[in-house]
């Protein structure tokens, strides 16, 4: 197996609704005198494909309900966020003193519901998740085969908090192109002892591979992973664990 | 911000207890034709190092008590296996069919205590956690100072299991030399938006980044990141939450 090499694309503008992103990207990838190859894989964070898509909602246009404010002023959050929060989310999953988890419609238990308030391009708005990531990661993909007529894969990511551990991490939201698992279970290893329960999320791996070379507030929106071998074409969908299985709800 | 490059470390051998581990992965990087070079962060698996320090333990020996039998014969597993788990654990945090999660002396919270059946040299053998990772980590670092005379990083990895998504990933169960999170909290976003919560598990993203030339069967047990920039001094000990303000406990 050889290297893996990930390669930030920085000096996107800033990007606004219907901006072509695909093209942004290639443009970066000239900058670095790089062109895309078959089997690479681009990271791009969820906030630019969401302002690239118009997920991005004003404040000053949100009124909250009742719900919203009461959780609002129980955990010192401003109630039209809340509204947006809980009108992404099917449930609260843990609410404390400025911390809403809220489990999304597309499944993913995060903060916020995914709802972002920094980095807007304005203070009084908020990002929200793209409707579909996996969709959004599909078509991602398309435009960038036609540009360069290779295929490659693409993620969409994001920062996660997770249980027990302090810190985000990036992980997968959306994908197109790549294996989400990789699947060890079944194989034997060396000894003949049959592995059992190991699954790798590799596509969450990839994600928070790009993340060294993204630094939040560097402008860095993309990453180019290069090497990795990971072509398949799992979405990230099928990650989320069935309910009935999740020793966590 | 330039590129990040992980190179995989193969081609070591078979790891018993007291073998140099150090010399054995400046070899594999004679073979790479590589060296160290300050900066680098050596990522190695939790298997090799607890394997080199004698923490396997082989269950013909093991005496299970009554409580490990009766846990076992609940879940399905070998009571022996549950004796060596419990006696890692101070807690039992979730038990189903074939699912034992403990919260390990060290404070981590993953599914058998840590306590690994598979790739043990031997199928009626266990390896356990290192006692304390990040001080191998610190003895790791100081070996590989004074074998190659510069300044790097070091991250013992290990796959655990997340709630609510599926697959494992590789996360830090020790580190030396390196930030455990980079701290955005109180800087202002580019719009001047204070970020709030942003803290990204950096050496978490390290050892996920190191898998992806790792694969667990091919014994690459050791990866070398390079250009990550990430040299710090904490201790993967403070990436643990405190259970007063931990939502999931």
């Amino acid at each position: 197996m050889s290297a893996v090499s990930i390669y930030p694309v920085a000096g996107l503008p800033e990007i606004v609704k219907g901006a072509p992103l695909p093209e942004l990207v290639m443009e970066g990838l000239d900058r670095l005198e790089m062109s895309l190859e078959a089997g690479d894989v681009v990271v791009i964070t969820q906030k630019v494909v969401s302002k690239a898509e118009g997920r991005v909602v004003r404040l000053g246009q949100v009124h909250p309900s009742a719900r919203a404010t009461e959780i609002g002023q129980r955990i010192g959050f401003d109630p039209r966020h809340v509204e947006v929060i809980l009108s992404e989310s099917v449930r609260v999953v843990r609410e404390a003193p400025r911390v809403l988890i809220t489990e999304t419609r597309h499944g993913f238990i995060c903060a916020n519901g995914g709802v972002d308030r920094s980095n807007t391009g304005g203070k009084e708005m908020v990002i929200l998740l793209p409707e579909h990531p996996d969709e959004s990661a599909s078509r991602l993909r398309a435009s960038f085969q036609k540009l360069s007529r290779v295929a490659v894969g693409v993620v969409i990511s994001d920062s996660f908090g997770r249980p027990w551990r302090e810190g985000q991490v990036n992980v997968a939201i959306g994908s197109a192109g790549v294996v989400a698992l990789r699947d060890y279970r079944g194989r034997q290893d060396p000894d003949g002892y049959e592995l059992q329960g190991t699954e790798l999320a590799v596509v969450d791996e990839l994600a928070s591979a790009a993340e060294l070379v993204m630094g939040k507030l560097d402008r860095v929106p993309v990453a180019l992973i290069r090497g990795a071998m990971v072509a398949g074409e799992d979405r990230v969908q099928t990650l989320l664990r069935d309910p009935a299985t999740d020793l966590f709800r």
